[in-house]
C-alpha cells in the first residue's frame, strides 16, 4: 500500500466519509485491505470493519499480520468478536486467530459464539497441539455417503455447498463416517449420473492421522501434489481437511526457522518486531558466542611462551578461527537442508561422513596449499609458522567437514531438531576447537 | 522407500516377472513408483515403464528426482521420450522436462510429438524466460466464452474436461480471447442453471502478466490464497494458468537458496549431487574467507609493537571477530527475510536502521560490560586490555549491525538480489573491520 493511498484512507476516516469508503473498499481484494488495515492505527482499523460485509470482514481479519491483529483484536469486546467474526469464519482460521488470545478472552469469546455447532468444532480443535495434522485441519468439507447414489448427493452437496467457501474434493464416508474414497470435483461435469457413488469415487485417497506432524502433512501433500488432504482419527473416521493455502505458509515458515537459526536467531521474529522481542531473540547467541571468546582467551593464555617465541602466529587466528567456522557452516547446512526436504536420510550418517570427507580432502588440499604458497612468500622457506599454519588450517577443514556432518545427523536420529547444530553453534565450536589445533600442533612443531 | 521393498523390485525385474511387477505396480501411486525408480539403475527404470499404462508413466517422469530422470532419459530413443511421456503430459511439465534435456535432443524429441497442438504449445512456452510467469505456466484449463449459457458451457466443459487432470477454476474469455472473469467449479454446484456465464462469474479476477518474474507470482498465489492463478498477454489475452503445486516448489527453492546463500553455498546443491559439483559450490567462498584471514594477519602485522606491549590482546582477537560476524549474521538475516516476505520495504532504510541501532545499543551495552567485568577479575582494575576489548566489542557491535543493514537494503534498491551479502560476506567483513577497530582503539589508548 502506497502512502499516499494510506493518507487518503486515514483522512476519509477522520472526516467519517462512510460512503465515499464503503464505495474504495467494494472494489479491493480482501488481501488488499488487510494490507491497509496493517497500517491503519486500530481505531482507525475498527472504523474500517464497522462498513465491511459479515463475508469481507472475516476475511480481512485472517489475512492481517499476527501483530496487527492482536493490537485490533484488543481494543474490540470479546462479544463483538464472536458475533463479527468467529460465527462467520472457517473452524481452522477460527482456531488460529483465538489461539493468538489471552485464554480468558478465549473463554469469554467462545461463550457469545450463536452458531452451536461452530463453538463445539472450535472447541474440539482448540484442544489439538498446534503442530499436528488436527491443530492445522478444518472442519469444513463436503462429505457425503458411499451409498448414496449420484442425484442424492448432488442435492447434499448444493445444500453443504452454500455454507462452503472453496471446494476441491468431496469426501466419501461409510456409515460410521470412515473416510472411504474421494471425489474430485471435477468428476461431477464429467461422470454420469448413475449408480451409487462408491462405484465411481476414487477409493483407499491418501490421508493423514490427526496426530501426524505438521511437518510430515507438508511433506504429503508436496509428495502427491494435492490441493487438500483429509485428516482421519485412530479408527479411520474423518475429522478434518487440511487445504494448500494452510501448508504453503508452513513451507514457509519453516524454511525462515531454518534460516533464522542458521543465522543466530533464538526465536520466530520478524524487522517489524518490537526492540524487546528483536533484543530476547538475538542476545543468547550472542551471549554464548561471548562465552565461546572467552572460552578462547583462555587457551590462548595457556600458550604465552610460544606467542613468545613466534609473535607471528598471533598474525593467523582469525584465519583459522574463520575457516573453521565456513567450513562447518557450509557442511551443516547441506545435512539440514538434506534431512529437511528428505534427500537425505539419518541412517545413512556414515555415508555421508565419508563423501563429506572426500569434499574435505580437496577443499583442505586447495586452502592450505594456497596460504602456504603466500607464507613462503611472506616468512621465507623455514619459517615454522608457514608449516605450522597450514597443517592446522588442513585439519581444522577436516575436523569442521566431519563435525559438521556428524552432529545434524545425530541429532535427527535424536529426534531433536537439526537445525539448532547450524550456524552460531557450529561456528563458535569450530573456533575453539581450530584454536586448540593450531597451538598443539605449533607446540609439537616447535619442539621438533 | 525401503531397502528390502527395494531388494525385492530388483529381483522381480532381473526374472522379468512382469505379472507380478504388474500387481504391485497397481497399488502404488505415481509418486511411490517414481521413488523406487529414483533408486533403481536407468535400465532397471527402463523395464518398470515399459510395464506402466499411458496414464502413470508420465506422472511418475514428472515426480522423479532431477538427476535420476536425466540417467533414465539418456538411455531413451528420442521416439520414445516423445511418443510415451511427452504425448501424454501437460505442456508445463513436459516443457519442465525438455528444457533438462541437450539441444539436440529437444529438437528430435519435438519432431517426434504426434500432437501437433501440444507439440506447438510446448514450442511456444520453450520461448519464455524459466523465471517468468510464461515459463511456469501451463496452457491446459477449462475455458469458455461469456457469452454462453450455462447448459452450452457444461457440454463445452464436458467436452474439454476429459483431457484435463485436475480443474479448480473455469475461466470466461471474451470473443478476442480476453480474460474477463473466473467462474469457481464450486459454483458449478450452487448456481442455477440460468442466463449467461458472464452473469454469475467473477468478474476482474486476480491474474498476472506472461512476463511477471516469478517470485511476484509466488507473492500473488500467496497474498489471495488461490489455487491456480489465470495468466494473460499485454493486451489481456488468457494464456496458461500457473498451479499451487508448481508455486510450492518455487516457495521451497526459494527458501532453500536463500539459506545456501547465508550458509556459504554458491549454488543450488544437495548431499546427493556429485563431489566435484558439492566442492565447485564450496571452494568460491571458502577461498574468499582465506583471503580475508590473510588481509586479516597483514592487518594485525602493522602493530607488531602493540602486542609486543601488550600480549594478552592477541588472547581476544577470537572474541572480537567472532562477535562482528555473529551480529552482522543476525541483522543481515533479519533484513533479507523481511524482504522476501515483504514485510520490510527497501525505503525504509532509515527507519530499519535506526532501529536496529537501538537493538545493537543494548546488545552492546551488555556483552561489553560483562566482557568487562570478567576482564576486571582477571588482569585486574587498570589493565589497558580491559578497557580496549570492551569498547572495542562495543563499537564492533554497534557497526556490525549497522553495516548487516545497510548492505543488503542497498542491494535490494539496486536491484540485486540481498542475500549474497547475509553469511561469509558479512561475517568476513565484520571479522576485518573489527580487527582494524580493535588495534586502532588499543593504539589509541595506549597513548592516553
Amino acid at each position: 500500500m502506497q502512502n499516499d493511498e494510506l493518507k487518503r484512507f486515514s483522512e476519509l476516516i477522520e472526516t467519517q466519509s462512510s460512503d465515499e469508503l464503503i464505495g474504495l473498499l467494494k472494489d479491493l481484494h480482501p488481501a488488499d485491505i488487510a494490507e491497509l488495515c496493517n497500517e491503519l492505527e486500530p481505531e482507525e482499523a475498527k472504523y474500517i470493519y464497522l462498513l465491511l460485509d459479515n463475508e469481507t470482514a472475516p476475511d480481512v481479519l485472517i489475512e492481517m499480520d499476527e501483530d496487527a491483529r492482536k493490537r485490533f483484536l484488543d481494543i474490540l469486546p470479546p462479544e463483538t468478536i464472536a458475533k463479527r467474526f468467529v460465527d462467520h469464519m472457517d473452524s481452522d482460521d477460527a482456531v488460529d486467530i483465538i489461539r493468538e488470545l489471552d485464554e480468558e478472552k478465549q473463554e469469554e469469546i467462545l461463550s457469545h459464539i450463536e452458531d452451536i455447532e461452530q463453538a463445539g468444532d472450535i472447541v474440539d480443535l482448540l484442544k489439538y497441539d498446534e503442530d499436528t495434522a488436527g491443530g492445522l485441519m478444518g472442519t469444513e468439507m463436503l462429505v457425503v455417503n458411499e451409498n448414496w447414489s449420484m442425484p442424492e448427493c448432488l442435492k447434499e452437496m448444493r445444500h453443504q455447498a452454500e455454507e462452503l467457501d472453496e471446494i476441491y474434493y468431496i469426501y466419501v464416508v461409510d456409515d460410521e463416517e470412515r473416510l472411504q474414497g474421494v471425489f474430485p470435483l471435477k468428476k461431477m461435469i464429467t461422470s454420469p449420473s448413475v449408480s451409487k457413488i462408491k462405484h465411481v469415487m476414487e477409493k483407499a485417497p491418501v490421508s493423514v492421522h490427526e496426530e501426524t506432524p505438521i511437518e510430515e502433512v507438508v511433506q504429503v501433500i508436496e509428495k502427491y501434489d494435492l490441493v487438500a488432504v483429509p485428516v482421519v482419527d485412530s479408527i479411520g473416521r474423518l475429522v478434518g481437511q487440511i487445504t494448500v493455502d494452510d501448508v504453503m505458509d508452513q513451507v514457509r515458515e519453516q524454511a525462515e526457522r531454518d534460516y533464522q537459526l542458521a543465522s543466530g536467531l533464538s526465536q520466530d521474529v520478524e524487522t517489524d518486531d518490537s526492540v524487546l522481542k528483536q533484543t530476547t531473540a538475538r542476545l543468547p547467541w550472542l551471549l554464548i558466542g561471548m562465552l565461546g571468546g572467552i572460552g578462547n582467551s583462555m587457551i590462548l593464555g595457556n600458550f604465552d611462551s610460544t606467542f613468545a617465541a613466534h609473535p607471528e602466529m598471533a598474525l593467523y587466528i582469525p584465519l583459522i578461527g574463520g575457516t573453521g567456522g565456513n567450513v562447518g557452516t557450509q557442511s551443516s547446512a547441506l545435512v539440514v537442508q538434506g534431512l529437511a526436504n528428505n534427500s537425505l536420510q539419518s541412517n545413512n550418517t556414515w555415508k555421508q561422513i565419508l563423501k563429506e570427507s572426500v569434499v574435505a580432502l580437496i577443499n583442505a588440499s586447495i586452502i592450505s596449499m594456497l596460504v602456504y604458497a603466500y607464507n613462503f612468500l611472506r616468512f621465507g622457506p623455514t619459517a615454522t609458522v608457514s608449516y605450522s599454519v597450514s597443517i592446522s588450517l588442513f585439519v581444522v577443514v577436516m575436523f569442521a567437514s566431519i563435525f559438521g556432518t556428524l552432529v545434524p545427523m545425530t541429532l535427527e536420529r535424536l529426534k531433536i531438531d537439526p537445525a539448532i547444530a547450524t550456524g552460531p553453534f557450529i561456528s563458535i565450536t569450530n573456533d575453539i576447537v581450530g584454536m586448540m589445533f593450531y597451538m598443539l600442533i605449533t607446540v609439537l612443531l616447535s619442539q621438533l
